[in-house]
C-alpha cells in the first residue's frame, strides 16, 4: 500500500514540509512503533526532538523497542496533537481538530561521537538552555545511553490535519455547535526538596513560552 | 517476549487494574499500531473509550487501519500522559513524570445493534451528556460507521509511570532539580458561525470539569 498518500480524506492532508515540522516542533512525545520478530506490534510512547531532516529518540541502552529499532526493523512513528473538540449539531457531525503526522523508514543508532551532541539538542529542545546551566554528561552517562534518528525523508511520511469549525447543518436544527479549544501549558515549577538554587532561566523560560490561545484553535 | 511484563525498571509498572482505568479514563486520544499484510508497522492516532472490560473506537466504515484491525490483525494500543518535565541536576538525572499503558490483542467489529449504543458512550465518554442534546443518529450514519472493541483482558496489557520528584544528585552540585507540571485544560467555547443556541450543559461542563492542579504531578 502506498504509505505516502492518503486514501481517505486526502483534502485533510499535507505534503509541505514546514507543515509538518510546525508540527514535530510543538510537540514532545510521539509513540515508536516497531514489529517484533515473531510479527507483533510493538509500540512505546517517548520522548522526541527533530534535528533538520531526522527525528531523535533516546532511551537505556536496554531498552528492548529501541534495540529492536536499532537493529533494523521497519518503524512507523506517529505523532499527534489533539487542539479542540468539535461538537457538531449531531454526534455524527461532531469531531475532533488535530495535527497528526506518521514517519516510516528505519532507525540508526548513532556513533558514540555523535550521540552526545545529539542528547544535548534532545535535552535543550525540551528544556532550552538546559544544557548550558549543568555540567556534561561523563563517559558512563553516554555509555548507557542510545540515541536513534530517523530520516524524514521525501514520501516516507504522511500529515493529516482538520483545522475547521464545525460543519453547517444540512438539516434543520437548534442544537449548538462550535469549538471547545484544548489547551497545554506548563504549570508553576516544583522544587526538590534537595535544592536550594534559585529556578534557572531554562525552567522560567519554559512558563514563557506557553502555548498562544491562536495556535491551539481555528478562529473562523 | 512476555507482553504482560516489563524487562526493564519492573518498579514503574502496575499490574492493578483500577490504575490503568484511571489512565484510560483520563485521556481521550490513543495509537493504535497493529501490522500490514506485508508485515509493516501501521499506527493511527484515534479517539476512544473505555467501557468495562474493553476499548472502545470508531471510525469510518473506510477507514484502513480499522478495517485492518477488524480482520483480525494483532494490535497494541498504546495511552500515553505526560505529567511533567522532571528536572534534574544533569541532563542525564533528568526526566519525565508520565503515565502510559499497552494494551494487546485483537479486535472485533460491534454488529450493528451493539454499535449504536457504543457510539452513543464514546460520545458521552468525550462530551459527557451531548447525547441527550442532540438527536439520535439515524441508520445512513450508523451504516457509515465502525466500531471496534479491543478487550481488556488479563496479562494482555502494560502499566508503566513515573510519578516522583528528581531524583537526589549523587555528587555535589549546586543546580536546581524539580518538576515543571505539565496542565491540560479546555479553553473557551467557540461558537460555530451557523448556530444562535445557547452553549449547552454538556459544553459547559466541560470547562468546569477541569483537570484539578493535584493531578497532573506528584507532590513531596
Amino acid at each position: 500500500m502506498p504509505i505516502d498518500r492518503l486514501s481517505r480524506m486526502p483534502e485533510r492532508g499535507s505534503s509541505d514540509r514546514p507543515t509538518l515540522d510546525s508540527l514535530l516542533d510543538s510537540e514532545l512525545v510521539g509513540t515508536l512503533s516497531t514489529v517484533s520478530p515473531d510479527g507483533e506490534p510493538w509500540v512505546v510512547p517517548i520522548l522526541f526532538a527533530r534535528d533538520g531532516d531526522r527525528v531523535l529518540v533516546h532511551g537505556s541502552t536496554g531498552a528492548g523497542a529501541l534495540r529492536l529499532a536499532a537493529s533494523g526493523a521497519p518503524v512507523a512513528f506517529c505523532v499527534m496533537a489533539l487542539d479542540a473538540l468539535v461538537i457538531g449539531h449531531t454526534t455524527f457531525a461532531s469531531s475532533a481538530n488535530y495535527r497528526s503526522a506518521v514517519l516510516r523508514g528505519t532507525m540508526t543508532r548513532l556513533p558514540a561521537d555523535e550521540a552526545s551532541e545529539a542528547l544535548d539538542l534532545l535535552s535543550d529542545r525540551l528544556i532550552p538552555g538546559r544544557v548550558a546551566e549543568v555540567r556534561p554528561s561523563n563517559a558512563r552517562e553516554l555509555a548507557a545511553t542510545q540515541v536513534l534518528a530517523l530520516p524524514i525523508a521525501p514520501g516516507s511520511w504522511i500529515y493529516k490535519e482538520r483545522r475547521a469549525q464545525a460543519s453547517s447543518p444540512d438539516e434543520q436544527t437548534d442544537a449548538w455547535g462550535g469549538l471547545v479549544p484544548r489547551v497545554t501549558s506548563w504549570g508553576v515549577p516544583e522544587p526538590a526538596p534537595w535544592t536550594d538554587a534559585d529556578v534557572p532561566p531554562s525552567v522560567l523560560g519554559l512558563a514563557a513560552d506557553q502555548p498562544r490561545r491562536d495556535d491551539t484553535a481555528f478562529r473562523q
